[in-house]
């Protein structure tokens, strides 16, 4: 089985998703600098494992560095922080896995310049594994609300290819097949950048889960032919009242879904849960290249001179959101209490 | 400016819709076949425009036909149009204009062999005339329900490369903007044959109506952000109640619009509108290839082995219909009324 983010050899290899699923590459970053390249370019995308390859990086960069003591490996590690926060926006375990390495470094005021790396190295090898072992207990309280027989629509990507492993929406999924449960899935192609067809359709069925594909625009007629019953996506970020942020697209698959009266799940980590932004108003959407939309794998598809729009990200307000599935546990509305508790 | 669809020394020329916006290139079919392989490769697409289309692939059929009587070129006829009406299973235009032809035929009885044919061949090039016609009658009527400033999206392609020429849905915006309005417009790209970003992009950036492109997805979010405030759409058949089958995608967008407030308008001609088929159950979905979903520009874009769904159109029920514009007015709810008043 493939592995979306590696630590080996102090090197980052990273599975690269733009190839997928006609060719299965793996991409090694040396240095910082190309850690925070390949997040900017979607060679590993996915708000989890954004977060984990941020980690590494962060220990990258601590490997790379070169300081006479504390204070300044201290100002050298802030200034790669603050680098890699820059490549994406939105995904808030950028800036949680940052803080959690800058918050370990801190820890480490009094030890050798080498500890301090070997112990960051470590720490973010520890974010990695955690992931992992978060997803599957995600994955456990998430697959208590699917049923034998269900057949659920996922838009994006929120696999083991978007997370350390096991991954986020899909691992609800996976959980309840392990569980002995026939679940078939409808994955949204994503346009533009298309992770449902390219990553989603290819994990899932690498793990033998029944898996059809359709185009963005065909969901809502899929679920007026009752061919959908349940919607399971991830998040880029969710807002203390539960607004969540999430891949383009979303938004509407929320509300033909309230429309068909199916029920709306998000699963996402305690990390994407950002307490301190109180609504999606707070959350900044990245607008991404114009290419990723005139161009399909290097191809033109529309007319030269014609403007383009790309926001990578939308929001989906919280009232329309059935349940969070967490690590922690499923938060129900009201989610400004519900989610504020998973936290204690 | 380009022509769609035109009769030239007894060939139909036709604009390759499939090779825009990159190539402007002309097939030219010298043979029914040749028009009927047209159609069902989507070499011109687009209901009116199928049924002028048709027509003209009558009358290259009744070219070709050797009879010795009447009785015997009708029957050969009659099997020509029945190959044509096989081609493509929604626009109920394609049969209208094949039972059209037939009619005229009928009229025919006493004539001979020549006077026949050139009689067929000056029908079809009267149904593309009136085509362009109605269009401009049907803009005149629709152009009254847009304002100056007005942001205008619209799903898939009905414009002057969907009819014989000038558009229905589009037809609107430029009869709009002739009457002095500032209309801008946003395109769905419209997944899997792209006819939003080939060809409403291409055609309305001819004819410098503001357009800007977005993928099917982005549709919700830009109208929760204000940036839509009316939806007009084609349609390929129109039941008596009023329920609408048009390009897949179209129901989503008509969810959305309900959804924000915005009002959701359908351009067609009376030849769209099938009053024998009472509701849109009645209306057969055309399922096409899964290759326009697992490829584009002939390049792979999902896993082998992963099965697709590809249905061409959906149904979008006249409950989320605010009007329906057509070349005789613009008919409102109920439709099970208003459109029969339109056929006196």
């Amino acid at each position: 089985m493939f592995k979306t983010i590696e630590w080996k050899n102090n090197q980052v290899v990273l599975i690269d998703q733009r190839k997928l699923p006609t060719e299965e590459t793996y991409l090694t970053c040396k240095s910082w600098q190309e850690v925070a390249e390949a997040i900017k370019v979607m060679v590993v995308r996915g708000a989890p494992a954004i977060g984990v390859t941020a980690a590494m990086g962060v220990a990258l960069g601590a490997l790379s560095i070169k300081a006479a003591n504390f204070e300044q490996f201290e100002k050298e590690l802030a200034h790669i922080c603050n680098e890699l926060h820059l490549t994406r926006p939105t995904a808030v375990n950028l800036d949680w896995a940052l803080k959690r390495m800058q918050r370990h470094l801190a820890g480490l005021k009094d030890k050798s310049i080498e500890t301090i790396q070997n112990s960051l190295i470590q720490e973010a090898q520890v974010i990695c594994n955690e992931d992992v072992q978060l997803n599957r207990q995600m994955g456990a309280n998430g697959q208590t609300l699917l049923e034998n027989g269900d057949r659920v629509l996922t838009h994006c990507n929120a696999g083991a290819l978007a997370t350390a492993g096991f991954g986020t929406a899909l691992g609800v999924i996976y959980a309840a097949a392990e569980a002995g449960k026939q679940i078939s899935v409808l994955a949204d192609e994503t346009r533009p950048f298309l992770q449902g067809a390219r990553l989603t359709a290819w994990e899932l069925h690498q793990n033998g889960i029944p898996v059809t594909l359709i185009t963005d625009n065909m969901a809502g007629w899929m679920m007026k032919k009752g061919e959908v019953n349940k919607v399971i996506v991830g998040a880029d970020r969710i807002a203390a009242n539960g607004d969540t942020a999430n891949k383009i697209g979303t938004y509407n698959v929320a509300i033909l879904a309230q429309k068909h009266g199916i029920p709306f799940y998000v699963a996402a980590p305690l990390s994407t849960i950002d307490l301190e932004t109180a609504t999606g108003e707070g959350i900044p959407i990245e607008e991404r290249t114009p290419l990723e939309v005139t161009h399909i794998q290097e191809k033109r598809i529309s007319p030269e001179g014609v403007p383009v729009r790309n926001p990578a990200f939308d929001v989906t307000p919280a009232e329309l959101v059935t349940a969070i599935i967490t690590e922690k546990g499923v938060a129900r509305p009201p989610f400004s209490d519900s989610l504020k508790k998973l936290f204690k």
